[in-house]
């Protein structure tokens, strides 16, 4: 699946890719948050891809890198191993398309996850104790029965399907100045990094992490990819490493992004409170982090220019939002 | 300002509608409702135009008024009496097409109110103890300052402007059968009600109020527009007359609503639960009405067929939201 660009996806790549899922995905709005104005002392938008089908930005990787399969790929079928919102998508763009798809997942996860990814009809598969052993039995399915696996982030279909966001917070907001992204594996991130250069190389590409177990932020400290803790946060979505062997995201990552932030638990409850309160949106904890980058002072705005931000999924445990935007211990 | 149709409004003025609010509005996303399928044996589609600018559908109507001003007309400004979606919409397409607005409220709004609306940068106009005396002064303003008095339903342009969400929805979910909409002074549900008559007569539009107050709904069964006595409600956005001398929103509203529920508080509150809980969206009640029919039993789904309704606005007190989703007293 070798591309002839140097940087492994162009924006050419996005725009293919937009055509290819439109019939697939929602085409998410840009607003303009209503409370950010005067505390940031900037303009500040949202693409609020949290509107998305399975409620993530997801389903645009996971259906473009679909509908690039072959014929005899998609009748072999496709696996992930995903407990999130890669899982959610994959199994709902395998739906759409007509794909078998089987999940596997690890003993561990909790039977709520597992009723959410069976919901959109994929075949769930309990394998080991562990997320290694599951995605050992993943890669399993691909080398004894052919099937596909679908990269959480890792693969150039993946980051251009991410682009498509924002090509088309571009076209929704042409004057950004600053975009704010959430910083897990690099698929979204270096998606929307490259729709946002080709328009304009000095748009400031930001991603944000949190401070437990940042995999991307220590890689690029250490000038390769590495392994970290994971631990828990309320930006669990942002958790999970980048892959030993990465190929894409961290190249894209590393040359396209301008600065990398990361941010407190409390700044980042921060965000969803205030994108409750003020903006009357709930959003996972992975979908604050550019509001709370805002409102710690970590990002500063640019002379009047505009900042947008990606809101990238609803999917989160609404007791523990309900807790998080009471201001209550979560 | 007369029309050439009959009916007042057609497709091709809400076709029209569009093209002229185009980039003034956010084109909202119409997305599947998650938690419904199983509860009510019916896909439900959700249009969310509570992610509108100004936080309600309103603004479609307002800036297609303005928009259709002459330059005169434009320059001696325009007017309206409205403390709630309506009064910011009008402030806020003013504020967009350099138009001077004031907007006319009795000495009993409340601060928050007034912020709310200054915000958008219209002035306001406080004047007399009742709405009455506030859309008096308003029409004074109309008299001796030949300002344009920017209707709050009932004028085809608003119509046509609000028929706009209508025709969205229809291009995003084609085989709409049924059609649930908040039912206030009736210019959401002409406008809808036209769009989706004209592409199949055969969908079912059925208008939704609070039975606490509900002037179409009174009026529809005396024959003609009547007064009702307003009272507090979840749905407070739903309350307010409908002119005695209504000539556009009520003859459409009752040649084209094929059904009229009434809804109780607890129903309401109902409906803003579910979207928190299950669907984690933030509604104001009179959006939620739709939710609340279906999960009463008040509307039926037909065989097979796939229900839509219009979640209109996300301007509600958030402190009142917040009790009301945790089945607290409200």
């Amino acid at each position: 699946m070798g591309k002839a660009s140097d940087a492994g996806v162009n924006l050419q790549d996005i725009m293919a890719a937009r055509r290819r899922i439109a019939p697939y995905v929602v085409r998410t709005p840009t607003v303009l948050a209503k409370g950010l104005k005067e505390r940031v002392g900037a303009e500040v938008a949202l693409k609020l891809d949290s509107l998305q089908h399975t409620g993530s930005f997801k389903l645009r990787g996971a259906t473009n890198r679909m509908l690039r399969l072959s014929p005899a790929e998609r009748e072999a079928g496709v696996v992930a191993c995903s407990t999130g919102n890669h899982g959610r998508a994959v199994a709902e763009a395998a739906r759409r398309l007509g794909i078998p798809a089987k999940i596997t997942l690890s003993e561990l996860v909790p039977e709520n996850k597992l009723a959410g990814i069976r919901a959109h009809g994929a075949e769930t598969i309990i394998h080991g104790r562990s997320q290694d052993e599951a995605f050992e039995e993943a890669h399993r399915l691909v080398r004894e029965e052919g099937m596909t696996l679908i990269d959480t982030f890792d693969h150039p279909d993946v980051i251009a399907g991410q682009g498509t966001a924002g090509l088309e917070l571009l076209e929704d907001m042409p004057d950004i100045d600053t975009l704010l992204v959430p910083l897990s594996g690099g698929g979204l991130m270096a998606g929307i990094a490259v729709a946002a250069k080709a328009a304009n190389p000095n748009i400031r590409v930001i991603g944000i992490s949190m401070e437990r177990g940042p995999a991307m932020i220590e890689s690029l400290r250490a000038g390769k990819p590495v392994q970290v803790e994971e631990q828990s946060s309320l930006a669990d979505s942002l958790g999970g490493g980048i892959g030993l062997d990465n190929r894409w995201s961290f190249p894209l990552v590393r040359a396209l992004g301008d600065d990398f932030i990361l941010l407190s638990e409390d700044e980042i409850a921060a965000g969803m409170t205030h994108l409750y309160w003020h903006e009357q949106l709930v959003a996972e904890g992975a979908s604050a982090v550019g509001i709370g980058a805002l409102l710690s002072g970590k990002v500063k705005p640019r002379d009047g220019g505009t900042i947008a931000t990606v809101v990238s999924g609803c999917n989160v445990d609404m007791a523990t939002f309900t807790r998080v935007v009471a201001g209550d211990a979560y």
